[in-house]
Order: C-alpha cells, then structure tokens, then sequence
C-alpha cells in the first residue's frame, strides 16, 4: 500500500510538470494570436520548439512508463481513487501515443506540415493545387505511418481518429454520418422547394465594432462566463484556450458591415469556454483538466451558437439589449427577423461560412475523403475530383477552382486527418443534449427569453463539465441523456427548426 | 579543433535551450502584470515554478560545468570566436552562481521570500516594523549565506552587487558614491538657499487617458521605438521585458489629473527597450542577448527620461505636438515651464517619487544600510533609527513614520540586496555618456530640437546596444567614453542643469 501510494504521488508529480508546460505552450500560442508583435515569431518559434521537445522528453520518460504499468494492472488499480484510476487511464493513453511514434516520424511531420503550411498558402491564393499536391502526398504517406505505430483495430483511420475522438471509429462514424447525410439532403430539397428564401439585410448594415465588442463582453457575462477567470480578446480565427480552469481566454472578430460574425463567434467560444471554466480545479493537475473530446467540445459550442444563439427565446432576450447600442439599424427588427437573419440556408462552396444545415454535409465530403485517403483506396492525386464529384453528390453545387474547393481548408496542410469529423460529431451531441434538457425543462424557451441562462450552464456543468477527461465521449453522451450517440435529434432539430422558418 | 567545435556546438545548444525557456518565464511575468485574469494566478504560479525548475536544473547540468572545463582554459580559448568566448565566460559566471547555492538555500530563500512580501505589504500598509522585522532578519541571515557560498575577495556585499553590476565592489562603490554625496548635499543647500520654486502646475491639470497614452506611443515612435518588434501597455508598475530583440515589450502607467506619470514612465522604458532592441540577433540565444547589467541598463534608461526627456530641447520638439492632444490645457504652456515643471527639486521622503538631485541621496541611504548589513557591521534591529538617521543626514527630513522610511520598498522582501545602487550608478553612467556624447555632436540641442532622435540612438547602438553582455560594465563605459566611470560627469550635470533652473 505504501509502495503503491508513492508510486502515484510520482506519478502526480510528472503528470503536474507536464500539464504545467502544455499550460505554458498555450500561453505561447495564445500570445503569438493576439498580442505579439510581428518580428516576436522569430524567437518565438524557438521558445515553442524547446518547450514542446521537453514536454515530449517528459511524457515520454521511461519512468512515466514503469509507472503506469504499476499501477494499471486491474488488481492494483481497484485501490485508487477515482480520480487517480481516471489519471492513470489518460495519461496511459498519452504515453502510447507519444511513445509509439519514433522521433524521425515526428520530426518529419513537423518539418513536411511547415513548408505545407505556406505552400498551401499560395495554392489557395492561386488556385493552384499542383503547388500542394506533392505535400499533401507525403503527408498523406506519414499520417498512414502514424496509424500503424499506433495500431487500430478495423481501420487505420481509427488509430487518427482516436487522438481527437476517444473510442470513436471509422465504421460507427459511417453509420451516424450516413443517416445524417441522407436526411440533410431530403431536408435541403423541402428548403428549395418551399420556394422562400430568408432575409438577412438586417444584419447587413453598419455596426460600430467597440459597440459591438462591448454588446458580445455583455453576452458573454449573461451566458456565464467569469471575466475574473478569462478574457476577450480579438484574433483573425476565433478560438478559446485554457491555462488552467481559472483561466480560460477566448477571442472573437470583427466586422463593421456585419453583426454576425463576432455575435456568433463569441456565442461559439462562449460554449468551449464555460466548459473550460466548468472543470474543477482538483482535475486540472492530473491531466483531466480538458475536455472529454474534441466533438464534446464541439457539442458545447455549438448548442449554445446554434441552438440557444440562433433560436427565437435568444433573440427575445438579447434585440431589446442589442437596440440601445444600435437604436437605428435595429429599429424595425423583431425578434422573428433576427431569428431569420440568422438561419438563412444556402448551398455554398465554403465550409466555414455554410450554414447550420449544409454545414454537416462540409463536413461528410471530408470525412469520405480521409476515410478512403488512409485506408489507400483513393489517392492524393484523385482528391480534386472527388472533391468535386461529393461537392456536387452531396451539395447540389461544382466550386468553380480549388481554391473554393478542396484548397479551402487548413486541416490537411497541419497534418490534422482525423479532425474534421468532430465538428459533425458536436452538432450530434449538442442536439442529443439539447433534446434531453428541454425534455427536463418544458418552460426552457420563456426561461431563455427572461435571460435565465444559468439553467442551461448548470445542467452543463453537472451532466458535462464536471467531469473533464474523466469520461469517454459515449459515456459521457450516454450518462448525461440516457441513449448513445444518435443522429435522430439533429435530423428532428433541423426538419423542425427549418420547415417552420421554410414553412413546410 | 573537431572536438573542440563539438564542444562548442554542445554548449551552444544546452544555452540556447535555457535561454529559450528564460524567454517564456519572461512573457509568463509579462502576462501576469499585464494580461492575466485575477483568478489565473492559482495556475500561474505552479506554471512558473515548473519552469523556473527546469531552468535551474538545465542551467546546473554537470555536462555544462565539463564543457565550460574543456572551453576556458587560456590555450584552447583563444581558438574561439568573440562571441563564443564571451558565451563561455558569461555561462561560466552563470553556471557558478547557480551551482555553488545549495538546493536548501535557494529554496529557503524563495519561500521565506514569498511570506515576507506578504508581511512586508501588511506592514507598510500598517506602518509596523515589527511585522516584517522577523522576515527580513531571516533573509538577511540567509544573504549573508549566499554571500559567503558564492564568494568574494573583499567584501562580502561584493558578492551580492556582482550579482546585478558584473565586476562592482564596495569599496569602488563607496569612492563612487562618496562624492556624489558630498556634492548633491552641497547642490540641494544652494537649491534651498536661491529661494526660488519651480512651478509643476500646468502638469497638474486634467488630461485624457486615452489621449495620453497615444501621445506616449508617438513618443516612443519618434525616439525609435520598433512597434513591429514591441509593444506598450498599461501596468500598475512600468516595466520593460524582452523575449528576444525582436520582442521586446514596455509598460506605463496613466494618470488623468497629471501628466508627468504616464510620459515619463514611457520615456523611462523606451530607454530600457531601445537597449534591448538594438541587441544583434545572433547574441540571443548564445546568453549575451541582455543588458551588460543592471547599472548599464538604468544609463539608458536615465539617459532617455532625465538627459533628453528633462530638457529644453525635448520639450521644444514636444510641445507643439502634446499641445494638439491638449489645446486648452497648454494654451499658454511654453517650452520652458515644461522644463520648469518636470524638474521640481523637493527634500521629500519617497524614493520613487523623488526627482533627479535627491535621488541619488535616497540610494546611498540604501547602500550604506545593505553594506553594513551583509558586513554585520549593524542588524536588522537597528535599521529603523539607521535609516531615520541617515535620512536627516542626507536629506535634512525625518520620516514621521516607517511606512515613509524604511518599510518604503518591495526590495528587501524580496530578496534583493545589491539591486538599489545599480540605479545611481546608472545615473553615474547616463552623465558620463551624455557628456560624451555632447562633445561628439556640439548641434546635438538644436537637433534634438528638431527631433533627430536618431543621433542619440544611432551613438548608444554603436557604443553600447551591440555589445549586448559581451563586455563588462566598466569596460563598455571605458570603451564608450574614453574614461573609467566617475561621478565627475553626473555633479558637473547636475550642477550647470540646476544652477541654470534655480538661478545661481
């Protein structure tokens, strides 16, 4: 017993020191986003490098490994804690992953995603996708290593998945995307044949951006978010970030022509950050102080943009609020044709500009795409036509070049295969979630028009939260709304949503 | 010479590791002053903790200590570049501070320190020594400690002013500041006696903040501030942090209903930064990217914010553009009642507060405590009626009570003994270039009348910036001015500068 409690009082001191630096890298990333001057990236890329070999010399530490295996053997692991049992499992999970990767592999990938990153770049801007191909190729052939080392079951995809999605795989993926893919399309056909379009002119006018940098600090206040224990700041891509739970900093853009962008950016940062604010302290050090998974995250950004942000109740609450920062250009708005500004459904090439009903379908080409890149049934070389032919298949539209096209996203230039289906995943979830607390609250909708947005965030923080890395994803899902993950509520979301604003 | 180059080249990459880390410890300190949300110092401080400990223990690896060994000795150092010479003997140095303290005692040093800041907050606040008298014997006790692991040839203080001025000693100290003190007790007598008082009033008036701090960055611009490879902000002390030359970030601090915190503080790190700015790159990471020391520092710094930023020329370019920002306030300010008001000489109890002349008085009070301290000449219990004492001595004022005597400043509590005369001497320094300067260029007035900064700047980069730390103190003054330091310069100043204002 005794050799056993050192052993994880060892085992917290390593996992501490390594959380410690991950806390200092994002300090880094968050600095180089919105704060640091241009000429910083010189040393700055330095500092990061040397600050990421030791994180990797540390979590890789052979001593970290003896540990672990001290400890996770069934008959041992019954004597801890929960929390520790839960430390052990996570951090054993980020030891293989690290350890299994040789350094050449690593190293290669950080060098080849480097150059990718700015040939992409270019080829974007020219609409020159032989100036990526021969990147993404290698890429492609060292992210096919990378599932190897890892190993997987069915798919190699898995082992990719795996990193962003716990338990997720290729073939449960296909299931929940392929209904999902189905019913969107039928849905997207009832959109056009209503013959309606919805109007977002209100939204397009002028808004003075302190105006509207102080309406979204305002919102953000309102939905719960501790100014005490986070930031605002603004950056190019919106994003949130965590130096711990007391410390949690999101940022957001602007634009004077559109009212959009920085309310929807804010509300979506919102949601990772009132999770990040919602884990307890006593997780934070032993590594179970982040989310559940990259598609929880998601869940919780998206419900509150999507299902909380865009719906009526949200508007009821927040136009009264929004009209005395802009008294003229809101003065004949109603809550209703702030509701229809918002939700206007197009088919259009771009994925982060779609809407919330095309934007999964974005999301379904991509996942195809990786799903057959890695297993090798396609080619690096096919990918611009079979863009192209999805695009089409999926969205009803052909991207005129490629820069509107498969050149569009970052993802595959970073070397992230694996990553894109958690967006999918978060709308599934949020919807999932979103059913189950309105079931709990059938007065939810006149609780969010009176403001009262604690409601949402404490269900959050109990069924979610809470619980940080301690939980898989599924049995987070499964635990907070009794099912598995389903696509049945996104789909009865979105018929609902959409054929009463279409009017079918 | 294969081995030899190996050698070097380990070394090289052992240092830039601990400079690259000391670079993040930085822009963590910056965040904190600047950036973080309260409640992010629960993480803050083991974030930092975790890095200062791994500095320390790369910075004492054994291996740096073998090949320092195998680098210095006078045969096979001569094989090296300059600057790789300079690198060995500046690691040299930093390598036996860090390996003759033991572990206890640095670690002592750092817990006993953070209690007795709190305490000493507490007893200043209350006015009551004797809450802090307890916390400071011990760490007296403990830099007595230090002195002596360190070592030292005459004096023990001289081992603590090593620390922060390379090379400085008592008894030259002592000589230094001897005659500096004699002479600024004789200025202030005929200051006293012209019966002539300089009038601030037109600082003391109502200035917008916002307009304030604009104005300090078209100063800092204007004195040759790299906006691309810096930036300003607000903070409740100034302060000037580099994260490498291309990064290097000031802070200054914005009073409504006076004008003189906000511009002198800018011009005060604009001094500090343009140092740090004007290192070459290639010194950065081989640890000689920083200031020769602390006194070399406060030169620049002084030089900008009392030589230029006090003086008529500076406010003849100055006026006409701060009159823009304030019309009606400086209606009928002129160059010379600017000049008037910032250089008000007052007997006054406060250091931070005090002006150019009593200033120096304010440091000797503390130079004179420390060494007699460390010396063990006096103890801790004596330092109140000491520094009452030396305080009528010097300025002819007692203080009513400890909170405006010796419970002033953070110093002590925080473990700094050897720190105080680095700002006299930069003064010391500031005087002595100034005057080289001034024989250089005899237009240098009418030119900095008209704005060309970049006389001074293009002189202080050629004479001190490049050098980094690859010159001692004594030797870049020497080099710089043709003279080993002397306090002849600062009186001589001193006394032409305030003869001429007070009229004798």
């Amino acid at each position: 017993m005794v050799v056993l409690l050192d052993r994880v009082t060892d085992l917290r001191a390593r996992v501490a020191e390594v959380v410690d630096l991950a806390q200092v890298a994002a300090l880094l990333s968050w600095d180089q986003e919105t704060m640091m001057p241009p000429k910083g990236a010189y040393f700055r890329a330095t500092q990061a490098a040397t600050l990421q070999g030791i994180i990797h010399e540390r979590l890789t530490d052979r001593k970290i490994g003896d540990l672990l295996d001290g400890l996770d053997e069934p008959g041992v692991n019954h004597g801890l804690s929960e929390i520790d049992r839960a430390m052990v499992r996570v951090v054993r999970r980020d030891y293989e992953r690290a350890t299994k990767l040789p350094a050449s592999l690593v190293k290669d990938l950080a060098s080849v995603t480097t150059q990718a990153l700015e040939n992409w770049r270019q080829a974007r801007e020219e609409s020159r996708w032989d100036l990526f191909a021969a990147d993404l190729k290698r890429i492609v052939e060292l992210k096919r290593q990378e599932a190897a080392c890892v190993g997987f079951r069915e798919n190699p995809y898995d082992a990719l998945l795996d990193e962003y999605e716990p338990g997720a795989t290729t073939s449960q993926l296909q299931a929940l995307f392929g209904d999902l893919r189905r019913d969107t399309i039928h849905l997207l056909d009832r959109i056009d044949r209503s013959g309606r379009q919805l109007d977002r002119a209100v939204f397009a006018q002028t808004f003075n951006s302190t105006k509207q940098l102080a309406f979204t600090e305002l919102i953000l206040a309102r939905l719960g978010f501790d100014f005490s224990a986070g930031r605002q700041d603004k950056s190019t891509h919106p994003f949130t970030t965590s130096f711990g739970s007391t410390d949690v900093r999101v940022t957001t853009r602007v634009d004077e022509h559109d009212l959009a962008p920085a309310l929807y950016a804010s509300i979506h940062e919102a949601g990772h950050s009132l999770y990040e604010q919602g884990i307890p302290l006593e997780l934070v050090r032993v590594a179970l102080g982040d989310g559940a998974s990259l598609g929880i995250h998601e869940s919780q950004s998206r419900l509150w943009e999507n299902f909380i942000g865009r719906g009526l109740p949200f508007w009821q609450f927040a136009l009264p609020r929004l009209r005395e920062s802009f008294p003229d250009a809101l003065a004949s708005a109603s809550p209703g044709s702030m509701v229809a500004a918002s939700n206007r459904v197009e088919r259009t090439l771009i994925r982060v500009e779609a809407d919330e009903v095309t934007y999964n379908l974005h999301i379904i080409i991509r996942f195809e795409i990786e799903r057959r890149l890695i297993a090798g049934d396609i080619e690096v070389g096919d990918l611009p036509s079979v863009w192209n032919e999805l695009t089409r298949e999926y969205l009803g539209i052909t991207p005129p070049d490629d820069r509107n096209g498969v050149l569009q996203d970052t993802h595959w230039a970073a070397g992230l295969f694996g990553y894109f289906p958690t967006y999918s995943l978060g709308n599934l979830y949020g919807a999932q979630l979103w059913a189950a607390l309105r079931r709990q609250y059938p007065d939810l909708d006149a609780r969010i028009a009176a403001g009262e947005f604690s409601i949402v965030l404490d269900w959050l923080r109990d069924r979610i939260h809470r619980w940080g890395r301690m939980k898989q994803p599924a049995e987070l899902i499964q635990e907070a709304t009794g099912e598995a993950p389903s696509p049945t509520y996104l789909v009865a979301y979105l018929n609902e949503k959409y054929g009463a604003l279409y009017g079918f």
